[in-house]
């Protein structure tokens, strides 16, 4: 099970009653924070899930609405007490970003280790995979996605039948082979077939990209920008390397993801609700993101 | 006639309903901020006196909690249209600071023009007089006044007796002396006696100085740190470099101030005005902030 919540939902501007777009997730014991703008650490005392299980933090680019909450976070996560290390995720530039916001916060009680990416590397995070895609921003931009894996069921008759000790269960059930008496019992011979696990994508800021579809094809749920709903605002979304609604509803569809969570509003956006016939009717399964919204992702069945 | 607004009175930890500690001036047509911490721009758009006018920022010191905000805050006043420099006052470090944090704000469409302080210098800003203190806290920190000058009042009878014509009124007023036919007409000649002005002193984060008496004497508003109110606090007031209620109001007192704005409280300290007391029994005229509260000082009479 992941729990997602949009931390904010605002593009560009702060505004009074909505924070700009962030997304942490929960998965077991670690949460994994996407982007970190002004006020990115207020909202998230609101939602009370805490700071000192933050273990990754991943940048989508290095415009400020997505990055200056970083030194008050950063010591805000020191205070809760956090001394195991933290990775920040971002593109070129992450570290140089990193070191000058950290001109007011250069003491803290863990460890920052920042990887720079540009799109196709990946990383083990907590059980699961995060990766990433190059976007098409004004600045190099990145989208990210976390693909939680799900092991196949195990099969306790089989194992009972080959004559495996439970306390010996956890071996074959971790994928390792077990000897029994000289005979070896394989993963396999107790274990199902591979089973559907849970992909997240977080996509923003960007024009459409021929490699999204691929890249979260199947996603559970994609969290994607909608700088804006109004079809009149395209030029603006191809000045400003936005989506429209519309567009990331493509992505969506083109890509077989099962949920569109709407995000990134432009300040002048006060209703996008009013807009969302325009994403639905390429890709019905579209919501509108609200600041605090949750979304929890389960295993099929 | 000055207005000022606290734009936030939490210290160290942006709260949810309380915003970081700085205050907002606004005097004729120019506004000064003094700190920035993290959301310092968006309570300044609740508070809706714009950002474009902002010609002048006092940082008291480079404790994130009162400049994480700046590049924010610098890009929201750039969006605003202002084109005209901005000054940035602040102790030593304040350079390094301000080019740290403008990693992510590196283009803005003013010049930004930072002066480093250690207390004592003293500048011209919207024709007043803008000077500081050093405080003693944990890293260099200033204290800043205020002062705004009140022309002595013009004796528009005197200036007809003396023949001045009312178009070089304007000369006198501003205390330069006029020619009429061979003579010469001198501001004392239609001015008054020198009458009082205003003055505003703006104090966070510090233990009590020596020289804060004398610098603050008869501030008609001191806006000052009581990070604790209940004296069970002290040895933490000690400890973290900061004010206790009653010791601000003994700064009250001992300078002669007309009127104290307590600040910068504890987020342990849910309810401020329940230690009010403290302060009133040294200096009455105490009151205890709350964002977004305006206060406006005039003249007298």
């Amino acid at each position: 099970m992941l729990d997602a919540v949009l931390v904010g939902t605002s593009g560009t501007i702060p505004l009074p009653g909505r924070w700009l777009s962030a997304l942490l997730v929960r998965l077991g014991s670690e949460l994994l924070l996407f982007d970190c703008g002004e006020g990115t650490q207020i909202s998230m005392r609101q939602i009370g899930w805490g700071f000192k299980a933050i273990s990754a933090l991943c940048l989508s680019h290095l415009h400020a609405d997505h990055v200056a909450g970083l030194p008050g976070l950063l010591l805000t996560i020191g205070n809760a007490g956090r001394t195991e290390p933290l990775a920040i995720l971002g593109p070129v530039g992450t570290s140089r970003a990193v070191a000058g916001l950290r001109t007011i916060a250069p003491r803290l009680p863990f460890e920052v280790a920042v990887l720079e990416w540009t799109g196709g590397e990946a990383v083990a995070w907590n059980g699961a995979t995060l990766s990433c895609t190059p976007l098409d921003h004004a600045i190099p931009c990145l989208g990210y996605r976390l693909d939680v894996p799900r092991h196949p069921r195990f099969d306790p008759d089989a194992a009972r039948r080959l004559g495996v000790p439970i306390e010996r269960w956890k071996h074959l059930q971790r994928g390792e082979p077990v000897e029994i008496d000289g005979r070896t019992v394989r993963p396999a011979d107790v274990l199902g077939s591979a089973r559907r696990g849970l992909r997240l994508g977080y996509v923003t800021d960007t024009r459409p990209t021929v490699a999204m579809p691929a890249f979260f094809a199947g996603a559970d749920l994609l969290v994607c920008e909608g700088t804006y709903g109004d079809p009149a605002d395209r030029d603006n979304a191809v000045e400003n390397r936005h989506l429209l609604f519309s567009e990331a509803a493509g992505i969506a569809r083109d890509a077989g993801a099962r949920h569109l969570l709407l995000t990134h509003f432009s300040a002048k956006m006060l209703d996008p609700w009013r807009h969302v016939g325009h994403a639905q009717a390429i890709f019905p399964n579209t919501s509108v993101g609200r600041d605090h919204l949750t979304t929890t992702l389960r295993f099929d069945d």
